[in-house]
């Protein structure tokens, strides 16, 4: 069979990719390894079931509702994996559901059973039935990645294990380590810790999640440490032993030692090429598994793309829908209008989500910005639904008021920074919140409180220029350092 | 004491009014009935109490979860008012010392009493510890509104009862008529038909909420009658009686008897105007108590303005911040951008919210519109969270696929809908959702989902002007009424 576009892999980035070539009227196929993985890890193991645990965990655990029902409140006294388990069928049925009909209604062919390249152009699939070649125009490699699983650590997917492994544990242990402080490791970790489950998250940075805020990394640092968790970074770890049954002792270069029930480990994640053959495709890995491809998703073969997870960071399902349909258009010659400014969600508890540059970042490139912040005690929405923790910062160009930044922490923080992505989008400013009417009460309304603050501040630096006119000091406005704790002192603060 | 302004009440209109007057560095009164009702209808009788309340209705009876643990799961399986009251106290007395606190750093002084006027530019509160004259160049006449209770009603507080005695009822009734479907009338009755009150509305009107889109109010229908809400419109109510204990009969004008254990009787509110003595300023109300003002808010007397409910619709507590605002720049001769689109929220079960034209406006200015629509059991993110009949409607102009109205009914809604907000503010179209990547799983996710349904149906359009071209038909495209029913049949729709 000779197809326009083959995608080897049905995950986000692979099936938004087909869709949209179909869309354009292409003869597509999709292979995936069997028919039930079809939605691939976002859907089986990564993405859709961990936030699916998520939301039963906040449920269960009564978390929303510590604040008014007291710390004590849980819905349930004795939470078992089945509980956690019992949403996940549900909610995969449903979606793989939306994805094989979405298939279906574009005309796409699946094709269930392994891919190996033959030639640039040509591919085997390996299937149970009998093997079947492909040949395509176009070919687009979205087959993701999977949990790197170093020799010396032994997972025995019970005591020690690795994050695919979660979904299948029998119980919830009393006690976990989770090695590798990165979006997975940090997401899980603050799940069971929610769950009343001691955890040691250990990492060898100094600082974990560094494309984040840091102001909102902090913050979640804190919370996470009030849910008992310990946080042991700038520590290697040398070694795993498994002296008993449910008893793991983890072996820190430093000389400490760390005992729980059992170990997460989440240091890093490899692409899933093993199988590709991708040398008759003329193509290499790096040390990792993972593709290299240029900014329209070309590999080294031109007519082969990468997207998705293989392709490395952010490894995010938004954006690997995104990158699946800007190959498909730079391949059949759409046109195709990028995203500016991708938000970053990680659904940790609470969750977390930013757009647009960074204090450090901003610091770094000398752009002179004010901060206006928001925090969700201060408004009724906040209130309503228990979070008393969250904050949402703006940072704007101390001149024009124009929007740099949106980091969010707390309650719906994915979906409101969507509110401040649009303002960037169109290169506003914070006075877009200052004039605009939000429903209340909602979270949204923070938009409007962080830029009053924000607009208080700018009043004090004025303030301070004055002064220094005054006093005689010739040093430009842009040069000028404002501190930003008197702010907090003066009558000025907060609408 | 003289003051550049005084406000006559302290909810969201008066206090944003004060404050802003402040921070111009106006000298700044508020006069309050009592020192605990700072914050008005709002904080404690109205929007606070009704959300705290309809959260934890949303909590203790495990609406969220039924798509998942089943229809009859719930957290408590008798639910008192005492329940419902729990969290009450706690929200509206963190909100209060929100808004002591901003008034008290804005320097604003606080009267607690009844105020009236003397004269156009003076006032006299009654105060307990003695009577005291206030003078301003400025009046803020804020002081909202109060059920009307129509001396044929025989409201008892417990049987037959307005929406401000519902806070204080001393249980659930097993089955109850809400007399009026507006807003408020609507919100309570689908809360209680949550708890599984027995809940019936009768309106005069053939259609509620028609301010809003009508697919919109028909889902909600749809929904509130699967809770076994029975909606009588067209009905006239002539009596009711109470012939025993926790048993009221309602008569309509129809001949029908309609029975329960208890009435909600919300039919309108009136003006809180009566102790103000209006005459003595040269100012009259409408036969509800209502102020008129012009567009900047000022009454027939220039420097006395009227804000928030008591001069009408919307009476929505984020409009009145707003004309709170608006009137205070407006006496002090500041600039003012006024929000050209308005937020609907209606926080019923589901919650709605809606921004711009809805479809009967569109038809009648004769726009040729197209929609879009994403219903939210295709997205994770409602799968996840349970909303299987949550949906999000785009309308757009068919030519400019300029976006001209967001409808939306479903679980974040009213926080949701102030994306398509901003695009709308920036005179924006639907390509911003097609070339914008959203964090996954998210409501916001919707957007792109209904997007894609738009182009869909816009490529259908073209395809039937094209066959009219090739059978001759030289009618102009804007003339071709598209019939929406064939684009389900074409394996175009939805990406």
């Amino acid at each position: 069979m000779n197809y326009d576009l083959l995608v080897i892999g049905s995950g986000p980035a692979g099936q938004k990719g087909a869709i949209a070539a179909a869309k354009l009227g292409k003869r597509v196929a999709i292979v995936e390894r069997r028919r039930d993985c079809v939605g691939g890890v976002c859907l089986h193991t990564g993405t859709i079931p961990s936030k699916t645990m998520r939301e039963a965990i906040l449920h269960l655990s009564g978390y929303r509702q510590r604040d008014v029902y007291g710390e004590t409140y849980r819905r349930k006294r004795q939470i078992t994996m089945k509980d956690l388990r019992r949403k996940l069928a549900h909610v995969t049925q449903l979606e793989l559901d939306v994805v094989n009909d979405q298939l279906e209604r574009n005309g796409i062919d699946i094709y269930a059973g392994t891919a190996a390249f033959t030639g640039p152009h040509s591919i085997e699939v390996h299937r149970e039935e009998g093997n079947v070649s492909l040949g395509a125009e176009y070919i687009l490699i979205a087959t993701g990645t999977k949990p790197a699983r170093p020799p010396h650590i032994p997972f025995d997917g019970d005591c020690v294990f690795d994050s695919d492994d979660i979904l299948e544990l029998e119980r919830i242990p009393r006690s976990m380590i989770v090695v590798g402080g990165g979006v997975i490791g940090i997401e899980y970790g603050i799940m069971f810790a929610t769950l009343g489950v001691n955890v040691t998250v250990v990492d060898g940075r100094e600082r974990i999640l560094e494309f984040c805020d840091s102001e909102i990394i902090d913050a979640l640092l804190y919370h996470s440490r009030s849910l008992g968790m310990v946080f042991r970074f700038g520590e290697q770890v040398i070694g795993i032993d498994r002296p008993k049954e449910q008893l793991a002792v983890v072996h820190l270069e430093s000389g400490k030692r760390l005992i729980a029930e059992s170990v997460l480990f989440t240091v890093g994640r490899v692409g899933e090429t093993d199988a590709l053959n991708l040398e008759a495709a003329g193509l290499k890995t790096d040390e990792r598994g993972r593709l290299w491809c240029n900014e329209d998703h070309q590999t080294w073969v031109p007519h082969i793309y990468g997207v998705g997870d293989v392709v490395g960071f952010p490894a995010l399902a938004s954006v690997s829908m995104e990158q699946g349909r800007r190959a498909v258009c730079h391949a059949f010659d759409e046109p195709f209008e990028a995203c500016r400014n991708m938000p970053y969600g990680l659904f940790t508890i609470p969750e977390i989500s930013m757009i647009g540059r960074n204090e450090q970042q901003l610091t770094k490139d000398r752009v002179p910005y004010e901060v206006g912040i928001a925090r969700f005690r201060e408004i009724a929405r906040g209130q309503i639904v228990g979070d008393q923790t969250g904050l949402l910062k703006l940072l704007f160009h101390r001149e024009t008021r124009k929007l740099l930044g949106v980091h969010c922490i707390g309650e719906t923080a994915t979906e409101i920074v969507h509110v401040g992505q649009t303002v960037m989008a169109y290169d506003g400013t914070i006075d877009y919140f200052r004039d605009t009417v939000f429903n209340y009460p909602t979270m949204t309304e923070c938009y409007k409180v962080a830029a009053f603050d924000g607009f208080n501040k700018l009043c004090l630096g004025r303030a301070a220029d004055a002064a220094l006119v005054r006093h005689g000091t010739d040093a430009p406005a842009a040069e000028v350092e404002l501190e930003e704790e008197p702010a907090k002192t003066l009558p000025l603060s907060v609408s």
